[in-house]
């Protein structure tokens, strides 16, 4: 498990998340609503809205990068009220992502992963990497997007991907 | 990226999804609906339902393990129904990914992935695994836990997480 390529892509993810968002602003222009009303929009009354689904995500990659690192994850409060607050809570991670060098991640498969919720306990570096840290951060990243489609943003699976690394025949 | 690892996490992830399925069921059951009602639920009229979205992440994960290993998928057509054909269809889907050794994708980051759809052009094994693969199965996992939740069936995150490989301290 590439620790470095593997958060390179949460990156992207996390680009691809703020298009849907600004398609999302252009949707509620053109239907003539507030858009902020999306970032409470939901699936399920006890299920996260859609801004702390964008917090979420962001704070998975976070502490991904940080812990397989063994950096200190900076600090980013969940207190973005609009898409465009949103917007930029994104732009500060893909930041923080994009400062951690490859190099800082050398050993990260067998590193202790302690987060404070274990309480002592701990994970295995690329067990957190594969068994955690992917699946929290795409679970929190889809239901943005889910919550946007159910809400008649005009998404598609491709906006999802994003870029495709392909080479020509 | 260590794909024999993460082949196994696709496999721990629908067996996963298989106990959501279950947990349907019993939701079913309790609130005296036909089951098989929720193979049908979608969030939004032009999204997968719930069959497809079960099929997709199944077909996702056997075309990663085949197309990594360098082997033929094997066909699984999509004719599911009901809860019970879409649980047999994960249950066939884990024995392949099972049946795949590690040894099987030696070489697998290098590997050239020319999916059909892709009409002669390729991704190199490592870009398809972590750009393409490993997004669109949790996609498909987490639209079919969001289509669940939305419809009221009782789920929470250790649900879509599953068993959790810490240590103690």
């Amino acid at each position: 498990m590439d620790t470095a390529v593997t958060i390179t892509q949460l990156a992207k993810m996390l680009q691809n998340l703020d298009r849907w968002l600004d398609t999302a602003r252009g949707f509620a222009e053109r239907k003539k609503f507030d858009p902020d009303v999306l970032v409470q929009a939901r699936l399920a009354p006890d299920q996260y809205a859609l801004g702390r689904q964008v917090q979420s995500a962001c704070d998975a990659a976070k502490y991904a990068a940080a812990y397989l690192a063994g950096q200190t994850a900076p600090s980013h409060p969940d207190t973005e009220k609009t898409l465009d607050e949103l917007r930029a809570r994104i732009a500060t991670c893909v930041r923080y992502l994009q400062s951690v060098p490859a190099s800082a991640y050398a050993g990260a498969e067998d590193r202790r992963v302690a987060p404070p919720w274990l309480q002592g306990k701990w994970f295995r570096g690329a067990d957190y990497l594969v068994q955690l840290a992917i699946p929290n951060f795409y679970f929190h990243v889809t239901s943005a997007y889910a919550i946007l489609r159910h809400n008649g943003v005009e998404l598609g699976k491709m906006d999802y991907i994003g870029s495709m690394p392909v080479h020509d025949a």
